[in-house]
């Protein structure tokens, strides 16, 4: 099977698919088969797959019941296309897969199964709708599956396959909670059931069994917390005790176990996902060896026109002194080859992010040196390189939020606004005037950038709202809006400037990109859940604005919510009538409080809906919830035990020690540089490297750019004896976890 | 300084503290002084300060606002006569401590203070109350101190160390989270305050910034969840998103921060101090050796009579037969003297809890052995020792549990639990006449001790119960309730039949005596808030019956309440006015949910009470629920890694060995005891040692009964090195934390 292409992977799993891209470059390709892969992990090929199954989702927003409806006919035109796409897609896969493979994998069995299950569905309610009849679109539930398992998105399967993993040890603690819970309501009902107490709303308290069982369930959550205790806590203090005893053994002992439980098994998880890449890794780069390698004396080795010529294939977008720098590095005593050791180092190599910085004078001492290099020139740009600077702005900016929260419609005050603006817009301009603009504005300068697109953006939002105003004489609500979210968000750049804050900060953002797979996880769980609760509660609750004539407006429209704390607490907004308002709930129980109350009006005391909810908490609350948490709590430990004691590997010691080597008066040139590395406050400590060619430095991409996950793999390598040793393929072999798989599965099972 | 008494420390500490005591031993000792200690150290003198500890911090019940209340004279002498006890123990310490030791120790200038304060606090009080002015009682706030540092409770104090050690991490990430905070709350006020939109009780919505920001620390504690939201949402689908942004970065995010942070330095805490405890060890040992040490050839040993004389001094209980195993272990070649390494490990060898157990027929059969050993006798023996019985006896539970649930008005189902009593009680002469009984009731026999006291207490309660029906007509209710109670406790048993059920519950069951130091912290805690929460909220809110007719029964006594949520939930309750009222309180807010209702009940809307709430918040949720938490999450995963690789020191592998070494047929008297083991399920694999003496089988303690600090040790001392090499004495000196004390502080620095 042919390799996936470098390009489409994540960290971790770049390491290993480049290698996997090194094989058909020097077997005899059939060039129509490499012409297919590589449109098939073409991007746009990908982002148009992404485009679709979102797109197929979002048909939920038009559908009945319907946030903006579209007619049936649109809708199912658009689902058809769709399903097409996705088709075209799994064709296209099969053909770039050998068969057997691609038969063997469920997901491709999934989705096929989706197609038809959809296409039926849709031909069935299709037909049934020309005689009028309605039918439920029982198929909209399989949506997700096309997000979970189209081949673009190995971080969501990941996820799952975590899930599916912890799935029996979270099932012994669950039932040992459910004994529990079970063991508590039937003292409960024993303790309060013959008392003929009542709670606040007058029914009768406690009567039940399954009624005591689901309300401790809802107490366990913290949800109803005194409410339920009151009537027995009223007729007793004593009482007390029995839901102090409950409170504290299910919420926080047992909520802590579940805790306990996924927090250990995404890490045991996550370290064997990464244990199995480094050894595809080890053992995919010594295939390539075997592939590359000449004899050179008593030992085999791969020369150095055929390594440039490999890293220029694989690595297309490094440049060439970056590449002599590589090649420095593996051919450390410039022998004209490298060994099979240093060629096996070559994937983590690459995988260093090295920032090649072309030392350039700023444009304007190029275009106009006489102004530039001037007295007062030189004075502005060592005042703007001073830390006074930095706190000068720092104290405009609180200046800025005392006035944000005074009223503007004092006219000084919005005056006054204008001068932060120009305050800002005029740091920006200073120190593009200071520092070289493309340095200033490089890739990983995230705090430059996220500055100048808030102050223009906030510049252009504000300009057009005054336009609009002079004009149409009234505000825009929007634009409003999002010129007050942009002045406050102006505020965060304060924190930059205190070097603990920064720590988190860089953590918090680090940790962004894998948010954005929970998002896909709770995306799809919504998805289920909102399409299960539409079909369950549709029309049981409506909502009424605040000033409606309707005849039961207070009550949401359903007689039967009259006087609940559900109509009183104007939840009527709270429903499942579209796509949109399900969101919503869901979030609402996600966060657990009140979902009691929500429940009840959702449900109007239906009283098997109570498992809709019970079942959601235990999806999203128990494990994703738990599961978000573990992932935070990991990062941030990766982040302290980093910041106490540096894991570096052996390489990046060496680019170290060949930034070293370099005469401390050759980097008089980059003072411009050093003074902007000084002021990020925690780049000191990183080492630069500054090979021959003269004007250039190599800086290894600092701390705060690196995902967690790659700082997860580079904790759990150090963990890994046989990386540092080298050990021979046998052994790799032997070791391996995935070596019962063929070897041209491996690129499939490593994903 | 003296040493403490071996007997008075917790795991951890016996190891360094009996050390300690072998320095007099071999010097010449002041006898009155040690006298002296050895009182001070007395159990019955701990228990007394104990008692007096609790006398003075209960004193809050009866002292105004009482729940029982009791003449002012009274409670004052009865502090006076507290304070007395506390300054006699302060100066009992003082004789049996160094003076220069005794006056830097912070924790007795605390308690000089503390007494101090309360003494001139009740005089003035005194005074006033002569002239009849009403006076603060301002020092009960520090009667706490007395509980956190005398001597015994040093697991308080640790934990109040690790507290203050996470003191400025907390601070830290507090901060951001309230910049955090204050940013969305300003962006609140700009989207939301010109709208003039209305609460559900049709208060303006989010018009001044304080609120604002009030309401949103709640949002983050989800107790407010969707009603803070309810308003914007009504009024604009969107805003739903302001609130879902908050809601991920403030509780999701920031509140797993804290949880990471705490978590973070607990498990760094806990290691220094396990550290230090094994450098301590470690050196005692050595200087230990070096006061007994002997020449013997070229090296320095300690002989074998003056070893045994040494364990029978410091390990009085430890049987004759238990010091021949350990001297077999520490003396391996049998030469008649055991040399430095081998002494160093007694520590360990001592510390390692061995079971001798007395292979001893079973007293029946000694009284008469023909009936016995008859062939009927020998088949239910059998029978009882077969799984079937088990399971038969889960059946009977699981029935017995749906007889609890049905109604116990029906006759024959009130019969019926006598029948299930009977077959307890059964069970219980069963297993006794067929295993040994003093082996049944072991010391370490949990589960035997705990379903005979239930179904003994059960059995005596029905009893009871009956008897007083009988001839007073009517059911006591204490009584009733307490069978309830042990009625379903007895369903226990069952989890304890399933094997994966009785690792989660064994980690429970471990976790309990160090939970105990969490409520003690929370105990602290707790009395000082409430007392400064009766001050401040005495009277406020009163409680009346059900069907009271006082003018303002409905709201509380308090017309400021009428048509609150405080009153329709019927939370009069809910108040400060006396201890045990305020502890109810202070509970429900750990719980979290609906602390904004209770606090505007509690405080009718006082504006600076809030500050008292989100105090109680940031201690009691954000550091010590968290801590609790990472206390438990470890405990967790220290028995999950101990599940895959059994952690062993080498000495324990020696007693395996030596265990090992028995041969099989001189076991077959054993097959009672080990049909007891097998019965038990997850004790095989635990070795078992028999040396010479026959009929004797030593066991070590299975993992079930260890301490989790003991198995936190282990883990942890297999991560210093020093342990294994058994570096010299300067090595210690220079790598200990605590070598900057002078030598006779040593002891009080590992307390």
């Amino acid at each position: 099977t042919p390799p996936p292409h470098p390009g489409s992977y994540t960290e971790p799993d770049v390491l290993c698919a480049w290698v996997c891209a090194l094989r058909p470059l020097f077997m005899v390709p059939l060039p129509s088969f490499y012409r297919l892969y590589y449109l098939y992990n073409h991007w746009i090929m990908r982002t148009a797959t992404y485009f679709f199954i979102f797109l197929n989702l979002s048909l939920a927003v038009f559908e009945e019941p319907a946030v903006y409806p579209l007619p049936f006919l649109v809708t199912s035109l658009v689902e058809v296309l769709c399903l097409l796409v996705f088709f075209g897609r799994l064709v296209h896969f099969a053909k770039v897969t050998l068969r057997n493979v691609f038969w063997k994998d469920t997901k491709n069995i999934c989705i096929m199964v989706a197609i038809l299950l959809s296409l039926t569905d849709l031909t069935i309610c299709g037909v049934l709708r020309i005689y009028n009849v309605r039918s439920i679109r029982w198929s909209r539930i399989v949506r997700p599956i096309f997000l979970i398992n189209f081949a673009e998105s190995r971080q969501i399967r990941r996820a799952f396959r975590s899930i599916r993993n912890t799935l029996p040890e979270i099932t012994y603690v669950f039932l040992l909670f459910m004994f529990s819970l079970l063991m508590f309501s039937l003292m409960a009902l024993k303790l309060f059931g013959e008392r003929n107490l009542q709670t606040a709303e007058g029914m009768p308290y406690f009567k039940n069994y399954l009624e005591i069982v689901f309300d401790l369930y809802v107490l366990v959550t913290a949800a109803n917390s005194p409410d339920v205790m009151m009537p027995a806590f009223d007729f007793s203090s004593w009482y007390a005790l029995f839901f102090i005893a409950f409170v504290i053994v299910n919420t926080y002992i047992f909520m802590s176990l579940f805790l306990a439980v996924v927090y250990n098994n995404y890490k045991k998880h996550l370290k064997n996902e990464i244990r199995k890449l480094a050894y595809m890794k080890h053992r995919k780069m010594i295939e390539a060896f075997n592939l590359l390698k000449e004899e050179e004396g008593a030992q085999f080795v791969v020369r150095e026109a055929r390594w440039k010529q490999l890293v220029k294939l694989v690595a297309p977008d490094t440049s060439n002194s970056h590449r002599e720098l590589l090649l420095r590095i593996s051919d450390d005593e410039q022998k004209g080859f490298i060994d099979k050791k240093s060629f096996v180092q070559l994937a983590d190599l690459l995988n260093i992010q090295v920032i090649t910085l072309k030392i350039r004078s700023h444009p304007l001492g190029q275009w106009m040196p006489r102004v530039y290099k001037s007295a007062a020139s030189r004075f502005l740009r060592s005042m703007v390189r001073h830390r006074g600077f930095v706190w000068t702005y720092d104290i405009i900016i609180l200046i800025n939020a005392i006035f944000i929260a005074l009223d503007e419609e004092t006219p000084y005050i919005s005056y006054a606004e204008w001068v932060f603006l120009a305050l800002y817009i005029a740091e920006i301009l200073l120190k593009v005037y200071t520092y070289e603009p493309r340095a200033f504005f490089g890739k990983n300068q995230f705090w430059n950038w996220f500055d100048t697109l808030i102050i223009f953006a906030a510049l252009t939002a504000t300009i057009l709202n005054t336009t609009l105003k002079s004009t149409t004489k009234y505000n825009s609500q929007q634009i409003l809006d999002i010129v007050f979210i942009l002045r406050v968000l102006r505020l965060i750049r304060i924190v930059d400037s205190v070097q603990r804050f920064r720590v988190i900060m860089n953590t918090l953002i680090n940790i962004v990109p894998t948010m954005l797979t929970f998002g896909g996880l709770t995306l799809v769980v919504y998805c289920i859940f909102a399409i299960i609760g539409m079909e369950l509660f549709y029309g049981k609750i409506q909502f009424f604005p605040a000033n409606s004539n309707a005849p039961h407006a207070l009550e949401c429209g359903n007689p039967a919510l009259k006087d609940s704390l559900f109509a009183r607490g104007k939840y009527c907004k709270n429903n499942f009538n579209n796509f949109a308002s399900s969101f919503i709930v869901l979030m609402e129980l996600t966060v657990v409080n009140q979902w009691h109350d929500i429940l009840c009006g959702g449900s109007v005391t239906v009283q098997a809906a109570k498992l809709y909810f019970i079942a959601f908490h235990i999806v999203m609350v128990i494990i994703i919830v738990n599961i978000f948490v573990s992932f935070i709590l990991e990062a941030f430990f990766v982040e302290y035990s980093l910041e106490k004691s540096e894991v570096e590997t052996a390489i990046e010691q060496k680019i170290q020690e060949l930034g070293m080597g370099v005469q401390e008066d050759e980097l008089q040139d980059e003072q411009l540089l050093d003074n902007m590395e000084s002021a990020e406050h925690d780049l000191e400590g990183e080492g630069e490297t500054k090979p021959q060619s003269k004007g250039l430095v190599f800086k290894i991409a600092s701390k705060r750019y690196r995902t967690v996950d790659a700082l997860l793999q580079r904790m759990f390598e150090a963990e890994i004896p046989l990386e540092d040793e080298g050990p021979s393929f046998e052994e790799i072999l032997n070791l391996s976890p995935a070596t019962a798989v063929p070897s041209n599965l491996t690129s499939e099972s490593a994903a």
